[in-house]
């Protein structure tokens, strides 16, 4: 059977993401320990507090000579002052040692004069030639975090720099939080898995993969469920199977309101499930429907890939990191100027994409010409997104716009 | 012995990097072919060239019906055209067959009508309101990517949407420059393993920690050689070795003109070996040295982590990727106000870390208070890099600077 009728309302993004959150409520996951060399990409659970002195000692910032700063006061390329090179533990007046950046300051000590400010007279004396003041050039003991400090917060992606300070503070393991697990299906008598020649009619499925990686980029686990046919009664146990083995299911297909608005249809066969939206105020993505079952979500994104990336990026992400407990987390953007007019559509958020490119110093972003959601190298061909907003007719040509950056930006010639 | 002497000349940054190169001139590496599902992160070694087009047939880019345009010619809200419903396989003149979003167009027809542009009369009959141009709301054989056109090209990094696409065109492998290996060991009498108690004086070894992160990122190999003393026979061995086993070596401390020079000093003792540059007019970092053996390229870095990280990304980044294939490559970068005056150094390039952030649709920047190489928090607390050029004295308050980015830009209130 197939029944044909218009979304008879379409809802705002921020209006179907506060009921969809009012309603799943989704807390932050369990955490875990991990050794910190395997902890790339994860998400802090709680803030990490020091229990020792980083650096754990007072040490040389430079390479040079540690001095009494006040045997150095008075000190001038005119009128040098000259100290005795000794390399006892204890320093006196008079006295430099030589030290180099990391060391520990010897006793006596409380500066370094920078080598570049001395000049050697023989093996036993050197001139300085400016003066230092008490601790210059000496990182303190704790001067970089202090036992008893927050060194990283709650809700921090571990890069290679915040791995460095949790092992220079001896930590062994880090309590991150557990990947959320995203079930993943596709729905489609016409789909083929990659790997087996389509017959006429027939297109490979491509939207698991995608998925599965945008999950992945986000430190979620992908949960591979397959395709399955328009068949209400397989996508049903599909959902089932989901909620069953994941924290969020994700369906791709069989939500257009033509296609017999198939995955919503088997949402409403099941008892507990709730649909909260379907149909959003967007381009592409408007078919997107977002459920519940069990206070599980469910997100119902369209066949057509592009939809299906930028449905998973509004509705998914938000979702999966406020999971992760890293929610201030966005994508890296920034201003450039658009170089040609560009369409919107009234009352619907615009997801333009755009190639963004740097010259002279410069930023411009080249809208896509093609707009159809189904063509991937709109994406392949873009870095980035421009949001044209629902009460825009378009863009003008030359105005400045926020760019979301999802790939390299290229640096054109005479940039 | 210790050794005490400045740099007597330190080499500009790109001067230092062109002397490199042209020494060790850097080569893309061999390919591997790699399954399409694993290659996220990888760069295409050569133009992947569709072998079918994408779509594979004219589909449908809407719900609605397929038709012949001119059965629509003259249609309008108050001169509606009736249709027949027809279930198919060829349509004629007055009929119109329901489809939906990424149907094949059935025989017949060569355009479709938005059910938003119908209304439905009866069982067997809608009402056209708007009239169709031929091949309007279909998305054509090909119009994505056609037979014989290079989908994607040689040096791209595999995002999700690019692993889609070659999905899309039927490829199961993908032809990738495989991960330059990149050999990290440092040294220092004063370094500890991660998960040994340091005693006075001693301190966690970190840096191969990061670095290894910091080749992942770029789809490197790390190959850890360790942590070895202030002995040059021992770090002449710990060279030799990663000569041995990968195509980068990378060293960290012991290079400073300070401590006895020791990598340096053991790199001058290997006959093949050459020092190309020694002393970067940068902060921090100054004492890096490049050097290469038998064309293989050694970066010598400096113990301290901040100075070893922007080390890296000026001069081992470009060398990975000149290896992978993909030397365009950036990290994402934007325009933002500095938040307060900075100091600079003539003569030098200054890498300053910042905190970026949004507020009310602007950038901002707030500079690091510390500025010491070894105080890793300046990385951890910062999302970004400026660099002050070596001919400013400094950066005035509120001028606009490009950011590099490394990290999360947050949005703060009012936003």
């Amino acid at each position: 059977m197939v029944r044909l009728k218009g979304f008879t309302e379409l809802t705002p993004i921020e209006k179907a993401l506060e009921l969809f959150f009012r309603r799943v409520n989704p807390q932050k996951l369990e955490s875990e320990l991990v050794p910190v060399q395997n902890a790339y990409g994860r998400v802090v659970a709680k803030d990490v507090i020091a229990k020792t002195d980083l650096p754990p000692f007072d040490r040389s910032a430079v390479d040079g000579y540690a001095v009494k700063a006040e045997s150095t006061f008075g000190a001038s390329p005119f009128q040098p002052k000259t100290l005795k090179i000794v390399e006892k533990e204890v320093i006196g007046e008079g006295e430099a040692k030589p030290i180099w950046t990391g060391q520990p300051l010897p006793g006596g000590s409380d500066a370094v004069i920078m080598i570049e400010h001395t000049r050697k007279l023989n093996e036993t004396e050197i001139a300085v030639l400016k003066a230092v003041a008490k601790w210059e050039n000496v990182s303190s003991k704790g001067e970089d975090v202090k036992a008893g400090e927050t060194a990283i917060k709650a809700g921090t992606r571990l890069k290679p720099q915040h791995l460095g300070l949790l092992a220079a503070l001896g930590l062994e393991k880090v309590e991150v939080t557990r990947k959320p697990k995203v079930a993943i299906f596709a729905t489609g008598n016409e789909l083929v898995e990659l790997g087996k020649i389509p017959s006429k009619n027939q297109i490979i499925e491509t939207n698991r993969l995608i998925i599965s990686w945008l999950c992945r980029e986000l430190g979620a686990e992908p949960v591979d469920l397959g395709i399955v046919g328009d068949d209400e009664t397989l996508i049903r146990e599909k959902i089932l199977e989901g909620v069953e083995k994941a924290d969020v299911v994700v369906s791709t297909g069989g939500t257009s309101v033509g296609k017999a608005d198939l995955v919503p249809l088997s949402l409403r066969s099941i008892d507990s499930s709730s649909i909260i939206v379907h149909g959003m105020a967007m381009r592409p993505a408007m078919p997107t429907a977002l459920a519940v079952i069990k206070n599980k979500p469910v997100l119902v994104l369209s066949g057509n890939p592009v939809a299906a990336m930028i449905g998973f990026e509004v509705f998914a992400k938000p979702l999966i990191l406020k999971m992760l407990g890293a929610e201030g987390e966005t994508r890296p953007r920034l201003k450039a100027k658009i170089t040609r007019r560009v369409a919107g559509v009234l009352g619907r958020k615009v997801f333009l994409r755009v190639k963004v490119y740097e010259k002279n110093g410069e930023f411009y972003a080249d809208p896509s010409r093609t707009t159809g959601s189904g063509i991937l190298t709109t994406m392949t061909k873009a870095n980035g997104y421009v949001i044209i907003p629902e009460n825009r007719e378009g863009l003008e040509n030359g105005e400045t716009v926020t760019v979301h950056v999802f790939d390299n930006i290229p640096k054109l010639n005479g940039a």
